[in-house]
């Protein structure tokens, strides 16, 4: 325990368990307590990736508090409340309060309405930098997202992609498992490369390298990169 | 020295020496040969920020060969094809020769274009992700770069931002000092938060919050992040 409480949001890739940086490795260590969504561990995949090179997280301190992604904007703002008045009370006692992030905590956390909150407050909080599913995916693919000059869009879980594929560029789908059918269909006839990774750097991992290859249904843990025809 | 030669890309972050990850670490340390853009290793950042946290690099052997970015796009692929030839004749005698990339290979950098030329000829090539300076910079100003349903729109250089400002969601400027001052321009009067960080993770960086703090002359690695108003 160190002299004053803190948040951290920590990034620990998307997968493979060797993606974690040093910092992140450094700072779940520190860590007095571990905020997860389930009771059980095992069922956060965050936690399961950090388990494989940090295993002493298993000696750290886990409370489970519901944040599920709901669509709802005032019932997640009131879970996000809940969450954080949680983690301000740890910090009074002078807790290190971290919450483990797939990816990166910029990008799609549940951390990052957490940190607004506390910082807000005054309560310090730090966020540990992880590899993404934007690059990571593409690494795994062996495939460059941007050369010199080109423009890159990152695109969230949407079937209105009509516009997006318009723009210059590389464009990344996010989290598209759920949408894929509707993506594929919109695709389909472009002149474009279409790549694709379906739970990068887990076991399960599968990877594909044209639009017909995607099946239509699959993990929400979907990246679908789309390049223009070089 | 393995049973066969490859070539990584290894991504080593953009500064905080303990942004690299650990697969990062342990292919530094497989390296037969670094490839480097200068004689003097202390030159290359990508070197100086792999030294801090893997010192091992030292007993690496490096080879010097000239790959900074030029316009012109004759001159340039000419240039990574007597790199990649030099590439190739190390793999041949079986060695594992790596390039350093600053951030992520995936994205705007020297290794995809020899990755590339290495694919087509049926050599083994890895990349090894890293930390990039589009959520490094965002998580070092304690800002999210998106909430749910956010798209990201990552740009590089060009003073050309009046139609990308027009996107919805938040946008990132890649290594816009040579064109912060009209970029700056362009952002004053609009409904937006504009943040910016210069040498991200090294010892002289700074962080900027409002368009005015930004100066108009600076560093090449100069991040600028613009997010809608919430």
């Amino acid at each position: 325990m160190k002299t004053e409480g803190m948040i951290y949001g920590i990034g620990v890739g998307i997968g493979d368990p060797e993606d974690i940086t040093l910092k992140a490795v450094k700072c779940i260590k520190e860590s007095d307590i571990l905020i997860l969504p389930s009771n059980d561990p095992e069922k956060c995949r965050a936690y399961r990736i950090a388990k494989k090179s940090v295993p002493e997280i298993e000696d750290i301190e886990t409370l489970a508090l519901e944040f599920e992604m709901v669509r709802d904007e005032n019932v997640r703002a009131k879970n996000h409340r809940i969450i954080y008045e949680t983690a301000k009370k740890l910090v009074s006692e002078k807790k290190t309060v971290s919450f483990l992030t797939i990816g990166d905590p910029a990008l799609y956390s549940t951390y990052s309405y957490i940190a607004d909150l506390a910082q807000k407050d005054g309560i310090k909080t730090e966020a540990v930098s992880g590899v993404s599913s934007i690059t990571a995916c593409a690494n795994r693919l062996g495939v460059t997202l941007c050369d010199a000059g080109t423009q890159l869009h990152v695109i969230p879980d949407t079937e209105d992609i009509e516009g997006m594929l318009e723009l210059p560029g590389t464009k990344v789908l996010m989290k598209c498992g759920r949408s894929i059918s509707v993506i594929k269909e919109k695709l389909k006839g472009k002149r474009v490369s279409v790549y694709a990774v379906e739970n990068c750097g887990m076991p399960e991992e599968k990877c594909y390298r044209s639009v017909d290859e995607i099946p239509d249904s699959g993990s929400y843990m979907l990246t679908v990169i789309v390049k223009e025809l070089g």
